[in-house]
């Protein structure tokens, strides 16, 4: 594997991911391009029809991501449909959605899925607990970053970090360093 | 055509649609089938794609649909992804999220697509205009209805009519006579 090309229509992404496998010295380049998604509660299977669907176009090496915010006390909404929520609902609609609950516990997940050349297709995943604020918070990351603060930083909401804070503590983070992993023990 | 197969997971649409098909004397059956369906902001984007997957596994004479109910106040959510929203936020989710709005406006709108022996594609739409209730009333229909008054029908919502009289007001009930306008146009 000479390169690793990052097939995604979010340039934020393409940052964070580019910057957690730069550190490991994994060469990689972007390829901005919108790919079909399908409906399903399940990210891993969304991430793969997407992958397969960019392995088709592009041939391999090839890595795509999603993620979702599962918040608990709305049965895991938004999840796999996170970013049409966001531009919808936005951090208000789902701020108003918490009005008067107890809990506010949720996941932030992520599945990254590699295509290679020989179509073998390899998924890892990553996750971090917090919970969601009262208030947006901080104008860095993108998405639902303003109003999720992950256990163990203090309060601070992913918006609030650098992108290599964020980077350390993330689900896309986490799911990043999985695949490496995982490539790393492939023959 | 001798026969069309209405392909679909929701034991109610299928109700509904064959009940509407029966008035105009066209035979149809059902397939009970969960067909992948696509993540966009266009439900005619995400019926054509499930309808042509349906026809590859079942062959011609299929029909497909899809609806979605867009409130105005929400910039249009939850549109397309109104079964994923129905299942997590409910129906008190949706009267949440309109706490304070003065606008209760909403269109339901629904998408039938036919694809034909010899592959061709048939599209159909249909929608309704109404507002969203304060709270739920009736216990008919499925999804939002009870929470769905279309306009001219005294306030009604949909899950206080009888099927039949849903029909006659409905999105599907459009679309459906909508496609049987269109397959009598046909060669």
């Amino acid at each position: 594997m000479t390169e690793l090309r990052v097939v995604t229509s979010n340039p934020d992404k393409w940052l964070e991911i580019s910057e957690i496998l730069g550190e490991t010295g994994v060469r990689c380049r972007w390829v901005r391009m919108s790919l079909p998604e399908i409906q399903s509660d399940d990210l891993r299977e969304i991430v793969e029809f997407s992958a397969e669907e960019a392995h088709k176009r592009l041939g391999g090496d090839i890595i795509v991501e999603d993620a979702g915010l599962f918040i608990e006390a709305l049965t895991g909404f938004p999840g796999p449909y996170s970013s049409y929520v966001y531009r919808t609902l936005g951090l208000r609609g789902i701020l108003k959605l918490l009005v008067g609950e107890e809990n506010r516990g949720a996941v932030f997940r992520s599945v990254v899925c590699m295509v290679t050349e020989g179509g073998e297709k390899i998924v890892a995943e990553g996750e971090v607990k917090g919970v969601i604020t009262r208030e947006p918070r901080g104008s860095g990351g993108f998405g639902f970053d303003p109003i999720f603060a992950p256990a163990g930083a203090g309060g601070k909401t992913f918006a609030e970090m650098t992108r290599d804070e964020k980077n350390r503590l993330s689900h896309r983070g986490a799911a990043v360093r999985d695949l490496l992993r995982r490539i790393v023990g492939q023959p």
